[in-house]
């Protein structure tokens, strides 16, 4: 991609609207403009990286054996007024009439809805479990929106949904989430400690929540030290194992949220307790029978018998992880983005398109890059150096070339790594040997 | 994937509530589920089929040179207010009152939001032309919804919009809408004639409109015959060259949608003219300064002078060409998908799974294929070989192969081009080697 073509209106002032490091970054480098309070369009940059988290959070939930549908934004109220939610949600959700004077509502979640897509389709105890789970556009109408994608109302979640015979099975289906919650973080360059959390609105018996460590994040946790050093990542562990001890493991220890945190255990803990902000990430719930009691999802047991089935639902959100991202990673000068999210792998800069050699040799740097399948954006704009390392560094991504017409004299470039920041010069051949590794 | 672990729950009845084929066959197929008039729930099968629509046709709005966002689905109401189209749009627009008793919309269409993004972005000619595009969830309240996907409330859309410094620049934009257009519908393997069209709602100066030819098409066009041999495919056209002949080629001879044939020129052409039913599956509109003028879309020229941007819209209903492609190709037993958008590629039957060697085969097969990147799915289920030949001539796959106790003593299968109709006794080894090609 030419930057000179793309559409990435960065700004240089800091937008007063911002009151956090990632609403602020992601305004400036023009990956996001605000339409509305709390309701942002995604412009070319920031629509990449959802992409790419949207894509490792997806591939994670086929692999784990989870089935991807889509369910519409616009519900009918009647599922929600069985469910009872339709009067506990309160103004959060989105209530619309419809022309034929219908209550509908925007979803802020879907239990309702795909528990009456099971009841209609699923008869038999021989069909459990189904694993089901869609990645769409949600909208909670927060009173005050803020932390700009982070706490925005219209939100992209993959929320998923389990459906078993018995508790038992539910809570295998439950340890499988867990754990491709946190293999799917692993993947994003993120750790998230996995806390006990509560059931909210959502209702249920059990519930975890997954948090990252942020300076700058919304809430205050506190764990036990271990969770800081130990390896969440999962990465060798199979889903038709028994799961359980692998989630012993990851809970054993006291980690707690804000409102689950116990003053008792933590004075017993002393020294082991550790506190930090933290930003959630994902949260789980087992519920029962809660919503297929009242909306009719049941199947035939092995005897003939009518069983309700037992549920649990699974969120990850996916716009809110760009914000928490940039939250966990960035510097003064802008994002640093994790290898596997990064909207382009290298930044290429052209220090003065005017020069011949500078250019000759951009060109062959960016065209030999790209069909490659590097994914390389070129700064060829007519822009003094200043202003383009300034946006390169704002947009963060992992590898800078930058090439000027004294060095490229001698045939060598400069090669910067924005996360450890180190700068080499050295030739172009060593630097896109390097790149293209 | 294994048919007994696969969310598709078809249906052997006719659902009262579909009128036209494509509806039924969805519904049966397990593609969708209503959730209310209008509103559909994508299944896994459907899903599958609507995500290689929705690839495709980024693909080509990628190779135009077009730069995908992502705009949100509710949009505040005083955009709308300022194009003067809030009071225009009547009660097809799904309207809005939020907590804090602002007017919003669920977006329709997104001429304004994309305008005012281009206002706040772009402030020089020399950043011209910008292509900019999305797919995204659209609502509108039909007020009889109906057709199913074909005209349902909430649908997906791919709009594209340009911005170009004069009406001579904004034309070359429009004409190569209009071919990645013509491109896009060949790859999907369908013709589209691209014929004269109204600009309703949209406004402005020209239009086309691109209608497929189905038995059960919603409204009757009329066309000079030549179109219908015509190679509409382009396949070897670039987007740098002159498209303007390549445009007066393709629409040059008379094609007219419902509301713009012209009896007196039908007369004229006597035997040269057809009449067809049609369904539309694009539509492109040039309308000049309608909306930069209203909402500030301006830059400055050569000379400094403020210019009001010359735009167009382009739209193509992603989730109305599943129902269009089934309305074009489909037989009295179920679908026949085009190759580029058949959820699978094979439909492997096994027809008696307690059958040890015809289990083996087949499962040999499955992993072979699998392996291979070959999507597959494998009807393992514990069910009648009717039942299994009926579900799978229902989902339309281009290829089965099918696996029997008495054909695997002697090695032998049968191979099933649901297309043609063929049907071959071949060795397993021939069948996989045909399909692995």
């Amino acid at each position: 991609m030419r930057l000179s073509k793309y559409f990435l209106p960065t700004l240089k002032e800091n937008p007063g609207e911002a009151q956090v490091i990632s609403h602020r970054l992601m305004l400036r480098a023009g990956m996001i403009r605000q339409s509305s309070a709390g309701i942002y369009s995604w412009l070319p940059l920031g629509l990449r990286v959802l992409k790419k988290i949207e894509a490792i959070v997806r591939e994670e939930q086929n692999s784990m054996g989870n089935q991807e549908i889509l369910m519409p934004t616009i519900q009918p109220a009647d599922i929600w007024r069985k469910s009872g939610r339709y009067d506990d949600y309160g103004p959060e959700m989105l209530r619309i009439i419809d022309r034929h004077e219908r209550d509908m509502l925007y979803g802020p979640t879907n239990e309702e809805l795909v528990t009456e897509i099971f009841a209609n389709s699923i008869r038999s105890y021989k069909d459990l479990p189904q694993l089901l789970y869609h990645i769409q556009w949600k909208f909670r109408d927060e009173i005050r929106p803020r932390f700009g994608v982070m706490r925005g109302r219209e939100f992209l979640m993959k929320d998923a949904y389990s459906f078993d015979i018995n508790s038992e099975e539910a809570r295998c289906s439950y340890n499988k989430y867990f754990i491709a919650y946190l293999k799917t973080y692993a993947s994003l360059g993120l750790k998230a400690i996995p806390m006990t959390a509560d059931t909210g609105p959502i209702g249920g018996n059990m519930s975890h929540e997954f948090l990252i460590i942020a300076d700058t994040g919304e809430s205050e946790i506190a764990c036990h030290r271990q969770y800081l050093e130990m390896d969440l990542s999962c990465q060798d562990i199979d889903y038709n194992q028994d799961l359980q001890p692998v989630i012993h493991r990851y809970t054993e220890k006291y980690a707690a949220t804000d409102d689950k945190r116990d003053p008792a255990i933590e004075k017993a803990l002393g020294d082991d307790v550790r506190t930090a902000r933290g930003i959630e990430v994902g949260h789980i719930f087992y519920f029962g029978t809660k919503y297929s009691e009242k909306l009719g999802a049941k199947v035939s047991g092995p005897k003939g018998e009518e069983i309700a089935v037992e549920m649990g639902s699974y969120g990850i959100g996916v716009s809110r992880l760009v914000g928490a991202i940039i939250e966990a990673s960035h510097d003064d000068k802008g994002i640093i983005w994790p290898k596997a999210v990064a909207p382009f792998k290298v930044g290429l800069i052209n220090l003065n398109i005017s020069d011949r050699d500078c250019t000759v040799a951009c060109e062959k740097a960016y065209n030999d890059l790209d069909c490659a399948g590097i994914e390389v954006i070129y700064d060829d704009r007519e822009a003094r150096p200043g202003a383009k390392f300034a946006d390169m560094d704002l947009i963060g991504l992992p590898w800078q070339l930058i090439v000027g017409p004294r060095g490229i004299k001698t045939g060598s470039v400069e090669l910067k790594n924005r996360i450890s920041g180190e700068r080499e010069e050295i030739s172009m051949e060593s630097a896109l040997t390097r790149l293209l590794d």
